[in-house]
């Protein structure tokens, strides 16, 4: 049985012209003796390929989805499964990536919620096995019932928060049954939308006190998988706590909790908050926290979360550069969380959306591979800073200087602008643009 | 000798439509059992009032100052001196804040400039005596010379590093013997314009050698006043270090400095790191770190520094609400770091400006305790979150609930979703204007 | 029977807290001689009153409505019709809006369509009979639909543009039956997502022989009501056609249209133009444009259209102030385009919210009344401009000047910067301040 | 006599590691059967790169330019002049633009400052016949000295207006003299700060006819270069008038102008205007009014003018794509109106700076013309509007259609929904990717 009226993706190199073909993603092709799926590990996100029905605020779903009656069926659920599965077969991702509620559905009571959800979680083990695909993160749906309208670990009521820890923990259990490399904590109503009726402070220490018995509890069930959590500064609330990776590492630090976290990072969030990617991202490798990729764009003078597939190839090839600089991903990968537009509504548009993001990052890859190689930019740094390495520049790294000391060395030196260099920006983005090819 | 030919400002009431008087800033009226003056204490910015030329990117300076020569000389500056202080004497402002260049010029070398300062620091020192008005902090500019254009804390150059720490020491020395009772850091050009060229973890780590070094100055030299740190996302650089109170928080953590330093909100740094100004307030009161407050406000629809004076009664209320909350400022105040806009060109609009915002904070002032005494909005607040006052939710807050007890209540309680209570939030906003009279 | 438990809404005066109660909304209370209801023409919007489920992109419908049985039937439909009519009693709300999609449900195909709306539209009629309500504008939903997906009168499927038609057609019907004071074409998904796939003159050229076909029509029938354009620069789609209001008047000039079609400007709408809800009003007011307004707010920091209720003092008085000036609304009223939080699910919060927005206006109009009866704000202006009155000024104003001619009177006449006169927006705006109290 | 240690740039294709050389501008290379230097014809701008210093809002000017001995001086002025001409030689510019301000200095008053703007245009003369360098467009700078701090064809002061019309007919009359091929109305400071003093339709009305007398004036002294109004939404006011093209025709229709103006679009903005530069170009060809280019760019996330060299492969290719699309540039040409940052402060910079945009656009001059030589984009969207080529949607377009039809044949035809295709944009970015290579 096919859901599906399209081949399976293979590699037809740049020349091709077949819309479902990869130019560039070849997985077993060696880019720095590692095979581009390695570097990449490419996630499909079950909510926006599965569920995602292309409804706005302003209208309702477009998507042509024959598979599915509609329903809020467990039956439907399992249906799902098969065709999801045969999707992320045919379209050559080796990952995907859950919320509970977006595989199975709310019962009449949590107990059989919770059934509900063993069950589908026990057809995607017996669909993982026969297929070697892979769960790279699971996490728990905490904003979209009404019950979490006013946020989860952060609502009013402290009935709503342990509904919302039970949740957790058996979205942990059964990220653990599957083998999930990861779990995510993305604060979807975590915030406020307006302080005149917000406690700030103490929601935010009602929501350390459940990612602290997240941690407990994940060694107390042995799970080995990373937990990350992934910042965005608003949407749906008007702010959200989590908002970008420095808030995220101050809230982490206050609570003892910093050495458990690493961050997913959303591109489409990192631009919400007024950040690029590349700042985002570097922000993590320079602390070590860079854990996985929400790999989508989104779109210029618009201010929400669009949640484009990634085609832009400087976007593309600052991620890149970002994991191949920490070594590669360890348990993370990059997860297209991201939607075809509203009105690419057949069912192909989700191999042609899910391609062109591929084939956008095995580009880039590649660039960044030979950036790195080229050595040009690394050295260009390296030698802004050279005044570091030896003399006063050493001592005051090396935490030997005073304001004493340094005084008298200034009056001494005397005027420093001969030591500026140009800073070369115009030279070095010319330089980048050479290696997109 | 009199510069400007405008009267001493007095109070007239609310109906008085004299432009050069006070209508709702009455210095020695009680509120809340303490002089005006004392809650807010205003005061006034050298750099804007007597350096600010009114240019822009686009054009000269059009501002008239009859008393200045227009030259770089110390008896300019001196001469400044007596003018600042006539203009703060007239425009009741009790307080003044300064950077070192503002007051006086550079010199041919380090030691030079280091006596223009002495000898200027020497006047103000007298001017304080014999008028009574404080130092509410001092600071140095590190940003304006080209020396300093690719950063001082931050800069690529070790002696471009030495020398801003041999003027911060400098401008230390000169706050202890003004009395001043703070210091400021705002990280200039702490930031970077691309990462392309840019170690922003190196740079990092020696912005936290120079705090460091100023604790320890600090205490070498008895100094007892508050250091601030000034947050901003943007502007002059592409990304300015110290993004918003949550990112200094976070460095300051990480570099065991959080208990040496307090945070210098300003409303236009605030709004351009997309955060309401109550916001980055509720941040530093709910972690006992508002210092002092850059009184201002951005211009709607622009996105660059406009330091308008400040004459927003919703958001001067917010200010005046969390100040009352913190039990009203220690070593801080109200400092107009605003600008009259390049229009307004007249010395008489430097009055107008100041008596707008002065008239603005004073009216916020007796709105946020009446807000306070009638206590409705406090007690909404405390209540929405009575559930953690006892019960499953005392046991949360104490640290005492874990995954399997919560998951075990959860499935005993069923749906909380009548635990909710309405947000009530356009109740709340027009309760708010209902004090706005 | 009744749907709300909640009292008729009265006028208790500023000093009342109940909640229920208007504290400035007296609608027979003269203002400049004529009551504030006829000043203030408010209007309730039929989608988010009786259709908002306060659902949003991450989370299901909020919003309690026992009356509701969730169906998409005809008997749901004329139910609503009762409880809306109870709302706007009791609400003290003389107007209302709706899109022919929210008062009856789509049928099995057009005809059947029609038939459902002809059946509530009676019913609509005779309740308006029963009550006095009266329509203030009517409008044709071209947008929920995936059939618009790419647009209605822009669509690429020229059968989607007829269908279209069809609906405004019938919308016009039933607006004209309903004795509407005027019809609003909201461009609903009237742009683009991508210019990749669009031409963009051709749309264009479409819209303008739809609206030309409702010109056509409204003559034909006799519709003698005002029609609106409704400006909005994206959301849904990334760019909408109807930017702005002067984006509006050069498609409407091209098209030779102008004076067909007055604009419904919404502040939200113009505030995700860049544009203050002033300069869109003041733009309308110059060249005798302003139709009707959609009286709403969006959020601080947020970059999509939030629909808040409108309870800020600044922008109710700018908007007062402009209706003031173009001496009252004829056809057009004070729409409450919004919506409550979804926080705020119960019924009663649509009475909060109202009564927020009616009095926040009620108190803009005695607000803007005062000001214009002051004259200081007009005086002002009208100075500032008197060199245009007579000599060189008026001549250029004439027509009757030259380059030749002007530039021999500037080598004359010399440095005209003496001429140039303070701005005084410091002082403007404390002016402005002194009359909100 | 060189003021440049720098070669001139010569081509040594993409492999080239010289940053001193053309990676792809190879000015005689044909592409599409005309050279390189003919399609793109590059300007230099004077304002930025003679009389740039680099300064910004929190700092002096950083820039070297050991020719320049900082005076005022009309021998200064005359010197600069030969330097620029080395430049623009060296770095193979065909064109440049300026100001009056630009290139001569105020006198002491009107008359002198008209006599030194004499001296160095006859150099400028002199210096085009030497080196065989044109005119792009000539500009009077009514923005930079106090007297047009409130504007200048939108001045309160009549005066102002006078002295502002002299200088435009100046400017024009040397703009005609040195055979510039066009001449640019940018509204520095037409707009307003706040509306509180602002009487926008009498200032607009004045605009209007500082126009009509210079499109006179155009006429009497035979200038047969082309007119060009350049959008910018702010900066360095609140609200500019000439906020995007379409206000732009707006405000030319209404005035009788259209016909004689063209625009000239800034990337940069475009961007603060919300728009994508693809959108005003669009807009732009649409309407037969795309003159001239200002190919700079904005800086992500910041929301001001930062006029950066343009180096974005897809800005650069959208714009030749438009350039292409209107059959290339007649009078217009791509000014770099852009500046190197503050940080690139020396002179070679200005060199580095140029060739990296040059090397952008010469890159996108290829890919475009391969897009559109491939077809397969065009034809993407023309299939899409199919169904406007005969049947119902011709008789539309002919105008023949009307209400009454179109719901007849509506209720005829059924359900629209399957004539919709899916929009695709996935595939297209996707496909736009493999032509930058």
């Amino acid at each position: 049985m096919s859901y599906f009226d399209v081949p399976e993706i293979k590699f037809e190199g740049s020349a091709s012209r077949n819309p479902f073909a990869f130019k560039h993603y070849n997985p077993e092709e060696l880019v720095d003796g590692k095979p581009m799926k390695d570097h990449l590990r490419f996630a499909c996100a079950y909510w926006h390929t599965m569920r995602g029905t292309s409804s706005d605020p302003f209208g309702a779903g477009t998507a042509l989805m024959p598979w599915d009656d509609g329903s809020d069926s467990l039956a439907n659920a399992l249906k799902r499964v098969d065709v999801f599965f045969e999707f992320i077969q045919k379209c050559g991702l080796d990952f995907y990536c859950f919320h509970d509620r977006d595989v199975s559905p709310e019962g009449r009571n949590l107990a059989e919620t919770f059934d509900n959800f063993d069950a589908v979680t026990e057809k995607l083990l017996a669909k993982q096995k026969e297929t070697g695909k892979k769960l790279l993160w699971g996490t728990a749906n905490l904003f979209s019932h009404p019950r979490f309208m006013q946020g989860a670990g952060t609502s009013p009521s402290a009935d709503v928060f342990a509904y919302a820890a039970a949740n957790v923990k058996k979205a942990m259990d059964a990220t653990l049954k599957l083998g999930g490399e990861g779990y995510v904590f993305w604060g979807g109503r975590e915030g406020y939308n307006t302080l005149l009726n917000t406690d700030m402070k103490r929601e935010l220490n009602h929501l350390a006190q459940l990612l602290k018995m997240a941690v407990a509890y994940k060694a107390k069930i042995g799970f080995k998988g990373q937990f990350y959590i992934e910042p965005k500064p608003k949407e749906p609330t008007t702010h959200q706590y989590d908002t970008d990776t420095a808030t995220c590492m101050n809230f982490l630090r206050e609570h003892g909790l910093l050495g458990e976290f690493k961050m997913n990072i959303e591109t489409n969030h990192a631009e919400l908050a007024q950040h690029t990617m590349a700042h985002e991202l570097a922000v993590c490798v320079d602390n070590g926290i860079l854990g996985s990729i929400d790999a989508n764009s989104g779109t210029q003078n618009i201010g929400w979360d669009t949640d484009e597939f990634p085609t832009n190839l400087y976007m593309a090839t600052d991620v890149m550069l970002a994991v191949l600089k920490m070594g590669g991903f360890t348990t993370g990968g990059l997860n297209f969380d991201a939607k075809r537009r509203r009105e690419s509504f057949q069912p192909d548009d989700l191999f042609l959306a899910h391609i062109a993001g591929m084939d956008t990052f095995a580009r880039a890859l590649k660039i960044a591979s030979e950036i790195k190689k080229d050595g040009f930019l690394e050295a260009f740094v390296a030698d802004r800073y050279a005044s570091w390495n030896s003399g006063i520049g050493a001592k005051i790294e090396a935490g030997e200087a005073c304001f004493d000391c340094l005084s008298e060395y200034a009056l001494k030196q005397g005027e420093p602008l001969a030591t500026v260099k140009s800073g070369r920006q115009e030279l070095l983005q010319a330089t980048l643009n050479s290696f997109i090819r």
